[in-house]
């Protein structure tokens, strides 16, 4: 079965460099093939982002919510993500995102707020009950000329942790193994 | 073989109440004979703590470094971890825990700073390089008497946590496959 | 000249509790007759937040910028600040606060957000040039009836701090000092 | 009566960069004559940072809580500061730092961690009862032949900032005015 991935942009202004980044990234770490990608560029979602109820966010909140892995990628806004993201997130119950493995990545003018996927997005997936595999993925906007080069070293450092990962899970208890499901 | 795990305490007082929740995470989290566990109390090593070069030291960073899955804890001093467990953890070069699956652990006296394992302690392991399978672990104190229960919880999130994990890692690029490890 | 005070509540419900928090904390540490104050409500502008020009939004920004003290005041949503009140203090360009003394406020049902004030909301508006002075202040909402009381210890700390900064204000360099004025 | 003015330096290795940036920091942003300024270099005392009691510690704790004026200045360690001055704040009670005006440095090899003063030491200081007036500084190792002016700029934002703190000082309730202690 297809794994299902999913780009949350956090940006006002659609069809951003930040999408491009998160796109990238996706489709360099994972295999050609082996998942189903969709795109949901919040800036198409500004008028209905405060509205509660509606049926429009809800049906995007879930589909976020029931993805294996999902990039979501927001430019740098007074040094963290920006508030459309916030708000998109801030739908969510408690331990809304269970279950997802999350990648935080913010573009941004220079390094000297590299350390905001880490310190401010990244805490705020894992709140909402995501795993986060390694480092936010910080990209300076000015470099989109080396982005295939960058977005493949993050990948690669995704790739490798989540190879690690595996190998403590086949040693906790209640972890689904061959011989157990075999029964 | 067997899954190297390893508990790292960060209080400058010997044998905690800290060490005790962190070694029972371990315990509760992981199949018993599938690991082997070591416990490193820094309270024993502050005489070496800044000594450089200092062998004793670099023993216990590359034990730590070494481990499939570290639980690093510390009492709540000042809304965060000891200054004790960060010397020891600043003694490692940059990424110098890749590979490592940690889990942040603090106790405290009350809810107050239940945030801090996941905004303080988390980030720091991350920037080192290690993966962290969801939120932090904060233990209030005096609640030494439900520990199993609290732990238990805990630790079935980070087991569920780590399973999701792994369907993820069998999609990304490069991930080592049971059919071509095969040939 | 009066003082010029401000409350900016960034829950997207109206009238909230978190409001009267924010207001009573003004009405507390400020000396009656020596101010005035503004109260925006942002619940009350959502359909024009992530409008691009905005004159409704322009003119709100301005008033919070030309304030002397401005209490930011949210309730606590996945363990921090809105998405809406980060909207709002989007829209600022660099340093937008500079000058302005703002106490960052949260709300939250228990104690286990109380971090956010302090690691979250502060570090965000003295990003924006703001001077936060103190600790971010968190109220349990199931405490409405100690409210007077908890806000007062809290307005005691604001004002005591304030104070010793005065000292500190007097030595620097390029501080405008009675005698230098009065040539 | 002269302000009373420290710099703690949180290097391991004595007589850094850092607490060459610290102190000109100082003799920047006050008044020459006006102040006494004490340096502490904590590798100075890491033989004793573990003591429990310390004559020798307590001493140094109690000059740096009855300051008027405290740079708290560290290297750069895991996008942090150093486990080393944490420890020697770990040694406060709560609220250990009341009454002190802190103003947090950071040096470190280039800007990808420039966040670090604003959202990891700041918070740190405040939880223990400073007040910090303003941004963090973080100070580029490299740029050590532009120290005076860099450090001007930032000498002169605090400067600014603490003018302005002390216009709402006067409007808070028992702030110590000119009438009424002169009655």
């Amino acid at each position: 079965m297809a794994l299902k991935a999913m780009v949350v942009v956090g940006n006002p202004k659609p069809k951003s460099r930040t999408l491009k980044v998160a796109t990238t990234l996706v489709e360099t770490l994972l295999v050609p093939g082996t998942y189903d990608l969709e795109v949901i560029d919040l800036a198409d979602h500004t008028a209905e982002i405060f509205a509660w109820p509606s049926d429009e966010m809800a049906a995007l909140n879930a589909r976020v919510a029931q993805s294996d892995l999902v990039v979501f990628a927001s430019p740098t806004y007074k040094a963290s993500y920006t508030g459309l993201l916030k708000a998109f997130l801030d739908r969510y119950p408690a331990n809304g995102l269970a279950g997802v493995t999350a990648i935080p990545v913010h573009t941004g003018a220079d390094l000297s707020h590299a350390m905001g996927p880490t310190v401010n997005l990244a805490p705020l997936l894992v709140e909402l009950g995501a795993v986060v595999p390694g480092r936010g993925f910080y990209f300076v906007a000015g470099q989109m000329d080396q982005l295939d080069e960058i977005v493949g070293q993050a990948a690669a450092e995704y790739a490798a942790n989540l190879g690690r990962l595996s190998a403590v899970a086949a040693s906790t208890r209640g972890a689904a193994s061959p011989s157990s499901s075999a029964v």
